[in-house]
């Protein structure tokens, strides 16, 4: 980095949110900009008091927008320089990042050293690359897979590029499934009963990004989740667990950078995937980790060979972290539970705590498998026994108040959400048994009927796999809030209704024993 | 690509320069923002009245910028979307275009179609993909190295990205050069000495990006560049020849845009550096080229082997693309000429051109054996007389003639432009001979004195490689207009000159014959 800035701007908030990129706004008619020959899109060294930001120029021929004596900020880059309105700032040619060579080394097919990754992320969290330098990086090592000891190397520079909680405790639970399946709300069901059990279950989940419904957006039908972190400490001590948002820790803020670049990219490599998931648990705290990985042709996980690959990786750096885990491998052949969208999903939660008649199975049961094996981290339990513990606890009704207890503890929502205004439903174009339901195309339709942004839109489904159906019987109803959610969803699953029926025998086989 | 936009907004100008990412600015509290569930630095399709443009999404918190009833747009933007201010425009989410899976595909290591190169670049001259999601591109095809095939696909494809121009005659002469030699302003000497032979060259040439001159720059010492189409058309019909900026003409213009991503990231691999010059020469109407290659230890090509194997995939992409070429492998161990900016290059063709004792003897020489072979190119003429027909046409004068008349024909400059009025002497830390003059390290003092920004900045070279000096005598003389940009070139060049001297035995011998 190098600057030769003569004179200085004074600083001027520029009310634009331009998410996780920093921009620089500068009149063209300015004095600093001519002399330093900057172009539109450069980057832009900003220092003022010592401190010191990197960001995008854009040149402004607005003087209402700035003028030629002032330097603009977008939102995010102002709040990050922490001067005041008017303070004087220096600007100067900011080089590319040391690091991009490394990241050159990698395109041209090197394999890279732990120093090379801690440059790399700690460049990364430190802004100091733009969105194309990510982007360069993510799709390097997409690639040229990273081996194991890469991925061990690439984690722990995620982990150490931001906070990390301690929990004093020696036994931190956590659970992470790989996704891709809509409904899915096992983290509602594991935190009660495992807190119920004595556990301690501090989890933070993240809000939807590309899905219908995440944890975060399906618990905030309930109560609120978007707390600091003092307050969640005092609920993790006197409830042994919590359901909060994570997005205020500043856990492996790296991460947060490269997947706002690999999900509009539609990349996530085998290696980025593991380096996400493992370093967010364990700069969460996490010592004892679960991770499900369901397996189906429309699951992000498509074959078991794949399955049992990223297994391994997991496994490995998760061993080289420190962690004590477990991974399974699920069937992802279809949704699990009925609702799909945050009001549908947190009302399934809720029947089956409450041990409903009506309550989804296919939730219930998965969630009592994940719960026994995560209990069975606890040394006073014999292999084998965990089900059957976690079963007590929900039955009992145990496991209902906990929720209760940690719902009260986070703030209740004190008038409950209701599901949006307008519905269709879709029918069974013609008689047979359901024999498969695109996870993908049902959570583009709740998504399209508004979720998660709408909470009571979504997709509740009335027919799974194996079940028998007339010609005309509703398969599943929207929700939306808005006409022109509602249009659009009615299109979308009017052309691909995501269900497919047949005979019985047609039904694929499970990948894994139920 | 789909849409469910709700009501409509009114088109609004924002005087910001994005370069060449279109910016989309809604307001936070616009209603169809809300409804959409758009995410800042989401990609939206705005539509108004049958036109369609795709952009970034800035969000606006200043009622002054963008009302929550606006839409705003960038300069480009707004000049692409080619609508008054006012009119209504409907805006909606834009998936990924469809060619990204292609791009998928490149990163899994699979080889690509004609019809998936023909789709991504349709794609990216429409302005389809984001800045990452070119970078994806340019990384995927960086890394697992394009096959020849693959890149006469590329290239076909960036040719019919735009427009194409046709001069109606069977010998349409140009020269490109692979570049990062300083000086070499070959180009300018060429021109006249060719059509002073009858040949047709007319030359458009790009303005200085990452170096301290291009020819467009430097030929704008002298007179317009920046031409209309039909005014060039015109001067190439009577006088033969032109030497202007060809930014106007939208050859190629994926081309722009990918150089836009490269650049940036540093990466140019030999794929896309074959795809970029002769998708522009070929849409330039060019039937007869010319490729120089220069070799040295601070050059573009390093190596030998490097300039060979690019020399094969060059001769093999322009013969599949209709084109009679020529690859020439050059000395590219020192800058070539004395002088390094537009003013100073400027002063060495007009020396060169007027046959005066003190012109730069290596300048003349390149340029001739350059002309020589082009002029071989012409069948009335005879394998190995090229050289002394060039010879002839500069040694009488024509040459001269001919770029005056050019010169006047484009229009020209009334006041001459003067060398910068600050100057710094670079001196010898020691006797012995010149042995090395760092290519890069004279460039980035160039530039850093103010070129190609400020025209008469840059650097003059009173030493080459072979000359003897005394401890003290001046090396070099640096030009700078600004006082912060003389500072900042003397840090610069008193931290690495970029001359190494040593004794005439260390000159590393020339990579090719002279």
């Amino acid at each position: 980095m190098y600057g030769n800035g003569n004179g200085s701007l004074a600083l001027r908030r520029i009310g634009i949110d331009t998410y996780r990129e920093n921009v620089v706004y500068i009149h063209r008619d300015c004095a600093i900009y001519r002399a330093e020959g900057f172009q539109a899109l450069s980057k832009i060294a900003v220092t003022s008091a010592g401190r010191r930001l990197l960001a995008t120029l854009n040149v402004v021929d607005d003087s209402e927008i700035v003028t030629p004596e002032q330097l603009g900020l977008s939102e995010q880059a102002f709040v990050e320089m922490n001067a005041p309105e008017g303070a004087r700032v220096h600007v100067a040619h900011a080089e590319r990042p040391s690091s991009m060579d490394a990241v050159r080394r990698k395109i041209g097919g090197e394999r890279l050293s732990q120093l090379d990754y801690k440059n790399i992320i700690d460049d990364i969290a430190g802004h100091r690359f733009t969105k194309t330098e990510i982007a360069a990086f993510v799709v390097a090592t997409a690639q040229n897979e990273l081996d194991r000891e890469e991925v061990f190397y690439l984690t722990k520079a995620m982990v150490a590029s931001g906070e990390r909680l301690a929990w004093h405790e020696p036994l931190v639970a956590d659970k992470h499934c790989i996704g891709g399946i809509p409904g899915n709300r096992t983290s509602m069901l594991l935190v009660p009963i495992l807190a119920a059990h004595g556990m301690l279950v501090p989890k933070t989940s993240s809000r939807a990004i590309t899905s219908p419904a995440g944890t975060a957006d399906t618990m905030e039908v309930l109560c609120e989740v978007d707390l600091p972190l003092d307050r969640l400490q005092l609920i993790v001590r006197e409830q042994r667990g919590c359901l909060a948002w994570g997005g205020k820790a500043n856990l492996s803020p790296a991460d947060d950078v490269l997947i706002s670049v690999e999900r509009p990219l539609g990349i996530d490599s085998r290696g980025q995937m593991v380096a996400s998931i493992l370093s967010k648990k364990v700069a969460a705290g996490s010592t004892h980790l679960l991770i499900d990985i369901p397996v189906g042709p429309s699951a992000k996980v498509r074959h078991m060979a794949e399955a049992q690959s990223l297994r391994k990786v997991l496994e490995y750096v998760g061993h080289r972290l420190g962690l004590q885990m477990e991974v399974i491998i699920t069937d992802g052949r279809q949704p699990i539970g009925r609702g799909i969208g945050p009001v549908l999903e947190a009302r399934d939660v809720m029947l089956v705590l409450q041990n409903d008649p009506e309550a989804p199975h296919d939730l219930r049961q998965k969630s009592l498998r994940l719960a026994g094996r995560i209990i069975e981290f606890d040394p006073d339990v014999r292999g084998g026994e965990g089900f059957a513990i976690a079963r007590e606890i929900l039955d009992s009704g145990r496991a209902l108040s906990k929720m209760n207890a940690i719902i009260d503890a986070q703030g209740r929502r004190q008038k409950p959400l209701s599901l949006a205004r307008r519905t269709i439903d879709v029918l069974s174009p013609s008689s047979g048994v359901v024999v498969a339901i695109d996870n993908f195309q049902l959570a583009r339709i709740a998504r399209y009927a508004g979720a998660p942004m709408e909470k009571g839109a979504g997709v509740d489904l009335f027919r799974k796999v194996g079940d028998t159906v007339a010609a005309g019987d509703a398969l599943y109803r929207v929700y939306a809030e808005y006409s022109a959610d509602e249009k659009f969803a009615r299109v979308l699953s009017s052309d691909n209704s995501g269900y497919t029926i047949g005979r019985i025998e047609d039904i694929p086989r499970a990948f894994v024993e139920p």
